[in-house]
């Protein structure tokens, strides 16, 4: 394979492709939705003023661009995927930000704290919308296509969302709900993503079926890893206070696969996260105390360890895939490169 | 013209042919945002278990279908743009009940109140996309072009809301501006549903154009009686309380131009409504009495007949619009019907 440079340039030279698409994506809405979106992207302040760089890795729009590339194409023909794609994302994070009544995201507050429910919620429908828009006027003969699998993922991606609300609800996860529920709250628009160029290229249906498998499974990956951070996670380089999933009750991949491994420990992490049967003592987050002794738990369960392997399973899945079709060399180091990136973060 | 049978006869057959896709459509949500969506539509209780008759009056599906016939196509053309407007439409409820703190609608309960904040995003969400799933799959030949239009129409009426949230913050909203604002969140949804079973059928620019025209003065009139009947509607007809908007200090047409008209009972309708210059007085609701005089100046200051004048032209401008191209007689004067019975409702 010919070498190809680092990671953080091929993001960055993504970055640089995608910008300005991005920017005249947004450009098209409403000057007060735009403010928000604008604000929520880390290009503004509150009031609309040019700030420093913008908040996100840029991953989503990276593999968009790279899956047209691996599909022979140009990445330019995968820009309007790229920009879908993250109009996408972002909307399901403004949308999960009031759902999840997180005040913070980045170190700056959310756009619902800011600018109020209403306009956090029209700001997302936007988004949502103008993703299609984008991908309906991009190429006559491969827009739809691209539309309809935008369509489908977003639509997993919700229906993943709607689960994850549920199980707060719920003492009884088990394992595989988790995993079907990260699969389609976070693997489905990964994998989009990831297939979503070669679709633009008018790829053959096994080369985005490959490419889909692989950023599916990578998804998952980011899910598993995102879950690990999200306990373990150092706090200045997160961004979250220190075991933020724990403190919030969530039911992530540590707690639930540590819950199944059963044993006095799994039962008082039981009992520590999900209260008696009561449901009045789920409404407080964890103090730190109760967080340092849930975190102990997660690991002496197992779960730590199980989350691990999953990830690195994951991983080695993602990489299988891209081996399935022929796709151009330099694409196919670089989707590799990225996940082995994105298991290896630590933000 | 051949004679044809009443509006409701037409609502009700359309109804009958729009129905099953509507279930079918609703059917690929997952269970969680099912229960929520067929309960919002008035399909079933909070629990799931079926119940009376549907809320609403179908007036958009209608549209879509006889849109279909005018463009000399069976209705059955048109369903799927039916059921993707009737599915953006009720997005649009779904979500501007959380918006405007809404708490009631057809004398139930709204889906936020009864199923939290949270998950009635979601449903409304599940909704958008679903929209365009069902378009994107419709017709190979026409299905991205309806899809297009419906992302255009959603859009606007997106944009539409946002400065209808703007302008509660105003105190100098000119009747240009509301005008504006009620063309892009009513009309722009009913011209869609208006045109997008002629766009299904594949029909001339010069039709669809004509279409989507009717379609927009007809949400102008609709918005308009709308407004007069938020004011002076029966509370027993239009299930909410007996002037509902003033109650709410919302800047209706009525209102809006009843402020412009100047004079001292524009200014007392100005004190009442909008307070003094400072904000805290807007936050209560008017009490019965300030509502009953608040009603008196605003007619007074010629706000309902500037409103009901308004109607009625934009009624004409729908029938006008429907005369420019050559359109299948019996669905024209349906439409036609419609649109005189969608000014003369008193709910």
């Amino acid at each position: 394979m010919t070498p190809t440079t680092g990671v953080p340039d091929v993001l960055a030279r993504s970055a640089e492709k995608f910008a300005p698409a991005m920017k005249a994506a947004v450009e098209r809405l409403t000057p007060d939705i735009r403010r928000m979106v604008g604000y929520h992207l880390g290009w503004s302040d509150p009031e609309g003023r040019p700030v420093g760089s913008p908040s996100g890795k840029g991953i989503r729009p990276t593999l968009a661009l790279l899956s047209a590339e691996a599909a022979w194409a140009d990445a330019e023909v995968g820009i309007p995927g790229a920009t879908a794609v993250e109009a996408v994302h972002n909307f399901s994070l403004i949308h999960d930000d009031i759902i999840d009544g997180d005040r913070e995201r980045h170190h700056r507050a959310t756009v619902w704290v800011l600018f109020g429910v209403g306009p956090a919620i029209i700001a997302g429908d936007a988004l949502e919308t103008l993703a299609h828009q984008v991908l309906l006027e991009a190429s006559p003969a491969t827009g739809a296509a691209a539309s309809a699998a935008l369509a489908e993922a977003t639509a997993a991606m919700i229906a993943g969302q709607a689960d994850d609300i549920a199980f707060e609800q719920r003492r009884d996860v088990s394992v595989e709900e988790c995993m079907a529920m990260s699969a389609a709250k976070t693997g489905s628009l990964l994998g989009c993503a990831s297939s979503l160029g070669a679709v633009l290229a008018g790829a053959p249906p096994a080369t985005v079926g490959a490419l889909r498998d692989y950023g599916r499974h990578l998804g998952l990956a980011f899910q598993a890893v995102d879950d690990l951070l999200g306990i373990w996670g150092d706090p200045s380089r997160t961004g979250k206070p220190a075991g933020n999933d724990l403190r919030q009750r969530k039911k992530s991949m540590p707690v639930v696969s540590a819950l199944a491994a059963g044993g006095d420990e799994a039962e008082e992490l039981r009992s520590l996260l999900l209260g008696p049967a009561d449901r009045s003592a789920l409404v407080r987050p964890l103090d730190s105390d109760q967080v340092e002794r849930a975190a102990y738990l997660v690991d002496a369960c197992g779960g730590r360890e199980w989350t691990t392997v999953r990830a690195k399973a994951h991983l080695d899945a993602a990489l299988g895939a891209l081996e399935r079709v022929r796709i151009s060399a330099v694409p196919h180091r670089q989707l590799a490169d990225l996940a082995v990136y994105v298991v290896e973060r630590e933000s």
